[in-house]
């Protein structure tokens, strides 16, 4: 079987968030608990979205303890070594991680990815972010976080400097002749010479151009300078936007930054975060959501809630609405902000029933309803510019994420808008997205 | 079948070095030139060694390009990666990765080496190393290493730390109770708050204690320094000692300065390096060696012993003896200059005799001959208290792999020294170590 047409096709990323979306999620009886630091589960995870053609699944990451540890899961396992042991596991999946900008090196960073590319045969993405939250400067050697505008000139600087190291080698750099004895070309090895603001760093690297290239680059931050580093950098973005309009206005935006910075029209995919949940039939899906919202600790999701909003958690009441003149806290999370505030404002929502939109969550758009109707919301925003795919974050895994391929996927194929294989092995192919030509070849010495 | 005997039991690690230890390895027919970047060619190796019931599998690293790179293979892909992937194509087999303390973060390392160790049940290791080319420097803003001295100091530093982190979860503070929502008990956490002469690090990790406590700590230098960071913090110990009387007086001085630091005797296992070259007939292994070095450049060999040596290429002629004063270059790898120099003084080498008995290599021992004769050797070391095992280095990867564990394995077997089985899953388990009992519960808060 092959895809029915050779129109625009939607994407797929699994928001592999260890027990699910729902904070509540490890609760449920077949939940186990200890799945967030448990490769196998993650192993299931990326099987079930293959079997489903998912395009990749992501791991996020932070570089600190999360808040609140006492009621839920955290990002634990370090996403790159957890992805090349998924590697392993798998044929076709994309595989893409979080690494940060704020405390980390560019050498060690270039290597690691293109290590992933080469271990997984061209399958890696990587999520380029920055690190704002207090604790994470606290364990590397701060005493609090790089200002907004300096963490993304660094990281600007950074993803320069690795683009530049994995186009280090030309393609053709190895040889490995054995008559000759000739084991690589050096003179198509180029040192960069980068000396920056924030780096200095010479080169080359120390592997050959690995299979894509470039593993894809992410993008996820919704402020302006996030968004100007999408521009500049990024080959899909991983937005928030709880509503249609949001999502078109999100989506016009990167890509006219990208058009001016002369990267041509709809270069960066946008891929709007979607928690499901999935019922028989809509009521059935609600009384899920429900079930699954009231195991959540109020406590918990109030603290939440606060801190999104950058204000004191007694500025919250469950049954009044969000307080007026809201101002984004100094290092706040700029997307799930701005999400937040839009939907309880549209919709006239109080606390307690933004929470429960939100199914305790942190900014992303939840859909509640039976396989059809998830289905017709991601055709809609499909069909009419609002999103190149999802980044899907099921409400429960993996239970939520067979419903989902189970379900959702069928219906999608059938409609002609989701691949019914994989046309490719790489996360470039799945995406549609060139493989980077790389450097060219060096003038022959003066 | 069980081991026949509780005797103290041999250890075999692998060191996997790319095609082999021989540096034209990658020239012979049956060599794949691109195994060196081939994850497939390091999970092929991982399970020869694994069948041999070998205690670990180890990849050392570098943190730049290597000299040489157009005549032979070079440490290519990330360790810490490639073994996360190794992990999920094996089951007992112990994983030990080289990552540097001059060029990383520690909470980083901590994690990466954490979470390696879970995702392979229990059998992560880590070679704790410092970095002193000037290559590696200059990807990491520096336009010279830093002095001996420091490179140690840090590293010390960097040790307790991590140590120190893995710790910063007690075992059982991972809670996950369904009933009542308890997550983790996070009076089971305890930040580190380190402040100390190189490093800020406040803690606690953002993972569970790993099912080894510690992932088994590796130490390779042969400085004083190194010695004293291996008394410090090394399980076990990859030497280099070119004869029985340097690496006995090698294992005594190491556990000499454990004990006197109050580790108790025989803290720190002494694996010393040992390159294999097997034939039927000890006529056919020198043939073997002699074809193997007559297919390495002497250019290669000569330029590579001089930047042991630290000196000029043109103080060396391939018929002449080793120049008098040789003194440690800066910078320089103390393990591989003093044993290059006690062989080519011990034997009278001519240049050319020694690169030859060096297999080209780099100052590691060099046993030629049939599988009886290595076993002899091995176990004349081991019970004559000069090894606890060795670091595996055979000439050609696989195929010298393969005939250690065809041919020699089942000889040190019969002779009651070396498993017969696996008798526990964790690399622990395999080298006989203890389990760190990780810190001493926090006291009521005042």
């Amino acid at each position: 079987m092959t895809a029915a047409s050779p129109q625009r096709q939607l994407h797929l990323n699994l928001n592999a968030l260890h027990s699910g979306f729902v904070p509540s999620a490890w609760r449920l009886p077949a939940s186990d608990p200890r799945a967030f630091f448990d490769v196998q589960h993650y192993v299931r995870l990326a099987r079930i979205a293959e079997a489903g053609k998912f395009d990749a699944i992501f791991l996020a990451d932070n570089a600190s303890i999360a808040d609140q540890i006492n009621f839920r899961p955290i990002t634990a396992l370090e996403p790159t070594l957890l992805l090349a042991s998924v590697a392993a596991a798998t044929t076709h999946i994309g595989l893409v991680a979080t690494a940060s900008t704020s405390y980390n090196e560019p050498y060690n960073i270039a290597r690691r990815f293109a290590t992933l590319d080469h271990v997984s045969g061209g399958r890696a993405g990587w999520n380029v972010v920055t690190t704002a939250d207090a604790g994470s400067a606290r364990n590397f050697g701060r005493a609090a976080p790089p200002e907004h505008g300096q963490r993304y000139a660094r990281a600007d600087e950074f993803t320069r400097l690795v683009k530049a190291l994995w186009d280090s080698w030309e393609d053709d750099a190895f040889v490995g002749d054995k008559d000759s004895g000739r084991f690589v070309d050096t003179g198509k090895l180029q040192p960069i010479a980068h000396h920056g603001t924030f780096f200095d760093v010479q080169g080359p690297l120390n592997l050959p151009r690995s299979p894509q290239g470039h593993p894809v680059l992410f993008q996820a931050g919704g402020s302006a300078d996030g968004r100007e580093l999408a521009a500049l950098h990024a080959e899909a973005v991983f937005s928030a936007s709880q509503s249609f309009e949001e999502s078109l206005a999100c989506k016009r935006e990167i890509n006219a930054r990208a058009e001016a910075l002369g990267r041509g029209p709809n270069a960066v995919k946008v891929l709007p975060g979607l928690t499901t949940i999935i019922g028989a039939t809509e009521a059935l899906a609600r009384q899920r959501r429900d079930e699954l919202v009231d195991l959540i600790p109020w406590d918990y999701s109030l603290t939440r809630l606060a801190g999104t909003l950058g204000i004191p958690l007694e500025r919250l009441s469950l049954d009044g609405q969000l307080p007026d003149n809201l101002a984004l806290p100094a290092n706040g999370n700029h997307t799930f902000f701005r999400a937040t505030v839009a939907l309880a404002q549209r919709r006239n929502l109080t606390v307690r029933a933004l929470i429960r939109e939100l199914a305790g969550g942190g900014g992303h758009r939840v859909v509640v309803g039976t396989p059809g109707q998830i289905a017709d919301d991601i055709e809609h925003w499909f069909r009419h510019g609002a999103a190149d795919g999802f980044n899907l974050m099921p409400d429960v895994l993996p239970d939520g994420l067979q419903d989902f391929v189970n379900g959702v996927v069928p219906i999608l194929q059938r409609r002609g808008i989701f691949r019914t294989e994989y046309e490719g092995t790489t996360l470039r192919a799945h995406l549609g997205l060139q493989r980077p030509a790389g450097r060219v070849p060096a003038q022959a010495a003066a």
